[in-house]
C-alpha cells in the first residue's frame, strides 16, 4: 500500500509515523517546504510526489480541506482520497460544488480521526497518536465501497477503532459529545469572571471537572463550531428548551406564595435525565459502563507518596480502574480516590489499612 | 468547649468525631434513637442532653433546619447555634419568621461546611471529612460577634478553612461554583439519552469530565436547587443570555448567503470568556492557578504498571501535581497524563524515556 499525505502538521506527521510503523510506503508534501522537511526528518515519510498512490490523505486545516481534496482527485485519477477535518458535511458539500467531474466523488471518503493534542505541528507528532482512538469513516452517498475499504484500512493500520457513519450522523454525534460540552463548559466558566474572589475560592472538584475544557483555544473552537453550526444549533436548542423549563421551575419556587410541587418535579426530572444520559457513556476499552467502587485514601502531599500507595494497591493484587486526586485547600495533603471493581473495595480497604494508610471505602 | 450536635447523619457524626479528636466535649441527639446510638458507638460523642452547651450544631436536612435552630435557641438560652445546610438565606428568613424572641437571632450563625460524600448516614462518617475543606460562616445582620467567633472555632477545630460571607454572598457563590455547574452537567448529559449508540461511543475525555457530576442524586439536588432558587436563577439567566448569543451566531453561520464575520467573533468571545473564568479557579492548596505541563505516557493496562511508573516519577525527584488516566477504546492500554510544574517536564521525559517508558511531553 502506498499512501500520500498532504499536510504535515500534527495529524499528517503522526499518520506518516504510524503508517510507516505498519510497513506502509508513505510520501509527504506540504505547502511549506520547511514543514515538509521537518516531517521527513522525523521519519514520517519521503518527499517525492508519487505518480499513483493508493490513498491520498488531506491533513489540512478544515477551511481548505475541500479544495485540497478536489485537487487531489484530479491529480491522482486512480487514488482514493480522504481528509481529516473534524466536521464532515460541509467538506462534502463544498467538494460537490467544486469538483469538475462529479464521478470523482466516488473516490472521496471523509475521515475524522478523533485524536488530537493541545500542541500542534510536526514537532508534536506521535507514532501512537491514533492508537485506540475512534477513526470515523463518513462516506458520502456517491462513495464507492472500494474507496471506503481503502480508507478504513488506513485507520486500522494506525491502531484506531474504525466507526462508519454518514457525514450527517457524524456531525450530529460530535455536536452532542464534543461541541455542545465545549460550549457548556465555556458558558459555566464565563460566569466566574465577575465573581468575588472569596466566592471563586469555594470552587470544588465538581466545577473543576465541568470547566476543564473551558481552557481550550478560542480560534480553533470558532472554526469547529462555525463548521458544524447547523448540528450544534439543533443540540443547543434542545438544551435551551430544558434550561427554560428549569428557569420556569426556579421562578415558581422563588414565588413565596406558591407551593412549588410541580416545579420540584421539573428539577428532579432534569437531574434524572442527566443520570440517564450519563449512564450511556461507555466505560474504558469501549465496554459498557460498570458500576465501580471507590476507596478513598488521605495522603500527605510528599514526593513518592502516591507511588508508594499505588505499589501497595498493586501488591494487594487489585487492578486500578481509575484514579482521582483531590487536594484540600490550605492543607499539605490530598485525597486519592482509587476506583476499583466493587468486589475489590473491601479487601483493598483492609489491605491498605493494614499497611498504615488512612482509608475510607 | 462543649458542643451539642442535633442530627447524627454523615455531617453530624463526622463533626462529632473530628471535634472529639480535637479534645472537645461532644454530646449527640437524633430524632431516631437508633441513629443516635450508632453515632455514639462510632465514637462521635455521648448521648446525654447537656444543660448548657457552648455551641449547638443542627446537622439536619435543609427543610427542617430553621425549625430545629429555633427549637435549640429556645432550649439553650445561652448557647450559640449554627446549622450545616448548604443554602443560607432561606434558613435565616424562615428562622426570623419562626423564632418567638427576635433577640435570640443574635446567637444564630449559619454555617456551610463544604464537605460531603456520595454515601450518607453515620456509617459513612469520617473523622477527617472537613480537613482542608472550606467552612463558610454566614452570619445574619443580627448575629453577635461572640457567637460568630464560637462557631468559627468549630470550623477551625475540625481542620477546615473558615471563610466568612453574608448569607446572600454565600448563596450567590454556591449558585455559580456548584449549583449552575450541576445544572449544566445534567443538561449536557441529558442530550445523550436519545443519541444513537455509535454516536455515544465517540465520547472522549471532554464530555466525561463535563458530565461526571451528572450522576448525582436527583432528590438531593432538587432540595438544593429549590432552596437556592433565586440565586441559581440569576446565574442561569446570565448563562442563557450568553447561550442565546451563541445560537444567533450559529444561525448566522448556517445561512449560506451570509459571511458570518460578526458571528465568528461572538463564538470566539464566548470561548475566550470561558478561558478567563476558568483561569480564576484556584490551584490546589488554595494557591493561585499555575500553568502546569503534562508528560504523557502510554502504558499497558496491567496491575502494577501505574505504581511502577509513579515510583519512577518519584525516583526522578519530581512532585506530581495531578494525574489523569485515559483509556483507548478497544485496546488493552491506557494513556497516563502526569501533570508537573513546567520546569520538571523535560527532565522527567528524559528520565522516564531512559527507564523504558513510551513518553511524550
Amino acid at each position: 500500500m502506498r499512501v500520500h499525505i498532504v499536510g504535515t502538521g500534527l495529524i499528517g506527521t503522526s499518520l506518516g509515523l504510524a503508517l510507516r510503523r505498519a510497513g506502509v510506503t508513505v510520501t509527504l508534501e506540504d505547502p511549506s517546504p520547511t514543514a515538509a522537511a521537518l516531517a521527513r526528518d522525523l521519519g514520517a515519510g519521503d518527499l517525492d510526489v508519487p505518480p499513483d498512490p493508493d490513498v491520498v490523505v488531506i491533513a489540512a486545516p478544515p477551511d481548505v480541506a475541500a479544495a485540497a481534496v478536489a485537487g487531489a482527485l484530479s491529480r491522482w485519477p486512480a487514488a482514493a482520497v480522504t481528509d481529516a477535518a473534524s466536521v464532515k458535511s460541509t467538506v462534502l458539500s463544498d467538494l460537490a460544488a467544486t469538483v469538475a467531474d462529479q464521478r470523482d466523488l466516488s473516490r472521496y471518503v471523509g475521515s475524522h480521526p478523533m485524536a488530537g493534542r493541545e500542541r500542534s505541528g510536526a514537532v508534536a507528532a506521535q507514532v501512537d497518536l491514533f492508537d485506540g482512538r475512534p477513526w470515523v469513516l463518513a462516506p458520502g452517498p456517491q462513495a464507492a465501497e472500494r474507496a471506503v475499504a481503502a480508507v478504513a484500512r488506513i485507520g486500522e493500520l494506525v491502531g484506531s477503532a474504525v466507526v462508519r457513519m454518514t457525514p450527517a450522523e457524524h456531525d450530529a454525534a460530535v455536536a452532542a459529545v464534543s461541541h455542545v460540552p465545549q460550549v457548556a463548559a465555556s458558558l459555566v466558566a464565563a460566569r466566574l469572571r465577575d465573581l468575588p474572589g472569596p466566592a471563586v475560592s469555594l470552587s470544588g472538584q465538581g466545577i473543576r471537572d465541568v470547566t476543564r475544557i473551558a481552557a481550550s483555544d478560542p480560534t480553533m473552537w470558532t472554526q469547529i463550531l462555525a463548521g458544524n453550526a447547523p448540528a450544534v444549533s439543533i443540540v443547543l436548542r434542545a438544551l435551551r428548551a430544558d434550561l427554560d423549563g428549569i428557569l420556569a421551575a426556579l421562578d415558581a419556587l422563588s414565588d413565596v406564595e406558591g407551593d412549588g410541587v410541580g416545579a420540584r418535579a421539573v428539577l428532579a426530572r432534569a437531574v434524572a435525565d442527566g443520570n440517564a444520559g450519563h449512564a450511556r457513556i461507555p466505560g474504558k476499552h469501549g465496554s459498557p459502563p460498570t458500576a465501580y467502587a471507590s476507596v478513598v485514601v488521605v495522603t500527605p502531599d510528599a514526593p513518592g507518596t502516591l507511588a508508594k500507595l499505588l505499589a501497595d494497591v498493586a501488591d494487594a493484587g487489585v487492578n486500578l480502574e481509575d484514579l482521582h486526586l483531590e487536594h484540600g485547600i490550605g492543607q499539605p495533603f490530598g485525597l486519592v480516590e482509587i476506583v476499583v471493581v466493587p468486589a475489590a473495595a473491601e479487601p483493598l480497604t483492609a489491605e491498605l489499612t493494614a499497611r498504615g494508610w488512612r482509608v475510607h471505602d
